[in-house]
């Protein structure tokens, strides 16, 4: 597992997927961003740890009775109990929504067991429930059919793809309000930096626009003269 | 239309889709939860009642101008006036949003006879003010354009397709906050039953979960002790 | 720029978008109601006002390096300020949402200038920041990935399509809780003062229902004495 | 079922769908092609007949099991045994091409009874057998599992919707090799016969544009002397 | 890998996807027939042999620059090498066609190595040429951009999902003209059994009913007399 | 218009889009090829030209009635009037096949024009027939219905996107038996030439590849052995 510095992790609860997004495409990665993915509840925080996986493959009915689970070595109840505490379980259901990728029951054992949050590209079902407890959690829509109904747990911690995106375990997942960005494990601490700079002048121009002013020369600065009112609003502010 | 027992509405009240959905699974049914439909605001209550179904065809124009809502016998409005109270009106709209399923006024005069729900694979004008009313209402999204401009509204009370689901005028339609499901009308009382039991199991693992318990053994009940500690929780709450 | 008359605008400020479809149905326009398009938060008031836009294609990657966005002439930076106070900003992203339409710095940079709103078939990045703005946003779901991964900002204000409708600069659009409508030019008057009309009549058919009225008969008045009843009721209330 | 006059069916064998598509337009109707079906193999010859439908639902699988077929008034093989010579099977499979909707020996019987084609929204079996037949046939794709995976016949002869578009029993049915339109059957004899004319003044375009003509003036004929020339190339050639 | 029985892979040689469809519904497989793939060409005969597997991941720019390809370990072309004569490759291309799963240097490779066949839920580049090869190929549709572009070769021969099925290496793979199935390993010699014997009787009947007999009684075989001209059919013919 | 020097586009002739693609996606361009288009019927030879564009945006009904296309400057026509003889005819139907982007008299025209090819993201009318025809098309699938009924023709040679890519006027469009991909003009000499001599390279590996050769060491060329053998092939057959 990837160690996650907590100064990156501090940077990384402060930005937003955007500015993430962007800090990426000025690297040349144009698709980490988890398409149509969505959290089961606005937290206003956000969710942030180094990715463990779980794959699914299309279930086969002879091998996917009810009774599967009763094997302590089902790979979706292992992964429940063995996700570290602090990652994000990432969750390969192939964008197919019509049966569930989990329930609430194994998603409050993940809030138990200090796991930082849960993503699929599939569904969640019991998702009222879900997003009611105090782990983040995202997905494309509810889905109540069990898992078994159309998908077979197959693997721990692969290389998976969610909603198109790569996912290595131990990359850092990002969730905030809007979406979820997967950064490559060794970019974390320079993108969060750098994210973490963009966002501290994305508020100083916030502040100058609500006050009326044009973006021409501001956003970006091209004007010489906004980059001093910017270091003088830093210099003020201890940011 | 048929006969719903008060004991199987009362037990269908207090479970969820996705136990009902389990239930079903395990007699061999993997597709009667209708999919990519969602509650147009959740009511922290279920939806239960025989379906009462009404058949979408592509319209055509020249049958489909505005003044066919004159005819006292167009199948929206007279099936509006039919569904008996009590019933879901299930609509079949080919699972195309483009066009309303139905509009604020039918679904008022809906809860005011009685109606238990209405659900629609297309989507409902006026929706927010659906929204408002005593009446659950699921549908894919709000679609503002009139029905005629691409659904005619042709039979009442046959055999359908919603959401990729059969749905025969009598099966016991159960929606909750995250989806709604379609009971073979022959199975209502022990798929009911059933489910009463597992959300009763449900409940208490959700409890010892919450205090810190592994899934394993638990969830299902590999183990004899959890078994044993269920009872008594049963006979502790009498459930 | 369309002259926006202040009675229609007030009268269109009180109608929904779905009143507005049936009137264009009756003059022969299906498709005027962008599809799959919605508010960003529900505002309890219409967005209106006339078309004003912004087209783009694929982004090609040599063209939408980051710093396109220090050009002064960039379009999509030069529409922002551009759009006229009062107008809508209503931008073609061929159904897209995988890259944003525009952030929350541009859209309060349209809200300052007095704009009545913005429309999107892509997606918002910082769409929980847009949601709070006092300007109505519509799209199709948040978008983080910055524009000049997918999009290139290349016209102003020609005609385009927006969520298969077509959209002529200075056509009106109209937003409510559930959707947005694009009424041509030409008609908005009549539209307007139809639309004003039916809605009186809705209003009035609708308390009859809430009372318990069968809508045959009423909805659509096929029966003399419903019409006098409307016509007292509206003179008694002054409509 | 509707009589098809002799010389409207003999008109219909030489039109293409397209030419019929546009006579149909005139007239306001927009949504008369059936999308995205083509033929097995191209034939070189137009399919011609009233429709006679059969209607699928969603397959619930304890009404679908294979000895269903056991039973003789199982609707798809009563249909087969059924649909009058001359007439299209036109089937509403749901636009779901992930089961069958029939294979060759269907096909092949209704072949031998008469039977002028058969078009689905969905796919057919054996689709290399079918092609080989003298029969038209038109689907999405190739689908070999059987329809009891997916679909359950339920209803023969009542209007239903093939590929978004509104069929009616006894409406006329005519593919080329390109696609299948669906004539209201009270206009098949006006249809047939403008789309006649229409075909006329196609063909003596065509050679005229093979022979190096603009088609400014032509193609609409606006120049009169163009209508003169056409004039002198029917009577020369007997049209 | 599976031994495949000489006779099984004969009788397999000899059968239809649809039949073998058939056969495995009865047996409780509804999902086997890989959806939305077809052949590059007909051939005329069928792809026989055990599955290998090559699994596709999204592309990630840094990992998948061109010069990945001088790995001698690179997943894809050591696949190409290490496949078994025999065997058919499957690739799981997460049914994104928008980039090569291969091209027609490693198909033919793999046919001069003696592979059965390719199959990948994606598409081919230099697809026509692929075509005119002796080795049978399945695809979405041809596409033209290298794998990199949108695809990361990451395993080989692990269980995975292709069109929705899915494929365990050994599982036995069957193509004809119209699509491809997997059969479970453990079922390919009852299954192969079964499907040779309703062939027989499929072609009895299809030469009953081009002799223009009902297919009621026939098709399936509800009358006695129908068996006993099946036995002595078959007695002829030595099937 | 570009000036498209005769020996590239002598090179142009002799290459696949499947190796262009390559050369371009060497140069960072992933995006350049149009997706989920096909020729109406192998020509067994390249399209190649620079591209002249016609816009389409959705279709307005008073805007489009059949009698648009007596106006002498409707876009469609005149385009086809004015497109110049050796260019491709790029259309952008904002990939709705769902009416046609032009039929076979405009085609036909253009051909007798001496225009190269055209290419839309809908579906061309009349299919069959300009299959036939001596000049390259095109789509996505046939599709019947006047352009009138979705399209209205909006802009000549403006940039567009084309199947989710960026074309702008005088880009090179290259059209193979496969698929279809755009250089952007001020690459063409260059990416000709590379895509030239990569030809040579994979013709010499296909031979060697054909003789049994493995493909490790050979493609890519990692084994210095491989490289001489290459020249002396060169050499040997003048390449």
């Amino acid at each position: 597992m990837t160690e996650l510095k907590p100064e990156t992790r501090d940077k990384l609860l402060q930005v937003s997927v955007a500015t993430l997004a962007t800090a990426l495409f000025k690297r040349g990665f144009r698709n980490q961003t988890i398409q149509d993915v969505r959290p089961l509840k606005a937290k206003g925080r956000n969710m942030v740890g180094p990715a463990y996986t779980l794959r699914y493959i299309p279930a086969r009915e002879d091998r996917n009775a009810i009774d599967v689970f009763r094997d302590p070595e089902h790979p979706q109840r292992k992964g429940v109990e063995e996700c570290p505490p602090g990652a994000v379980m990432v969750i390969d259901s192939r964008k197919d929504p019509r049966a569930a990728s989990a329930g609430d029951i194994l998603v409050t054992r993940l809030q138990l067991r200090g796991v930082a949050g849960i993503v699929s590209d599939g569904g969640f079902r019991d998702a009222m429930k879900i997003a009611e407890l105090d782990i983040p959690a995202y997905h494309n829509r509810p889905s109540s059919p069990t898992n078994l109904t159309r998908h077979e747990a197959l693997d721990l911690n692969v290389p998976i793809g969610c909603g198109d995106v790569p996912v290595f375990p131990g990359d850092i997942v990002v969730g905030d309000d809007d979406s979820v960005i997967v950064i490559p494990a060794h970019l974390a601490d320079e993108v969060a930096a750098e994210a973490h700079e963009m966002t501290a002048y994305e508020d100083f121009v916030s502040e100058r626009v609500k006050a009326g002013e044009t973006i021409i020369g501001l956003y970006p600065a091209t004007k010489q003269e906004n980059l001093e009112k910017f270091a003088a609003w830093r210099k003020e502010r201890g940011r």
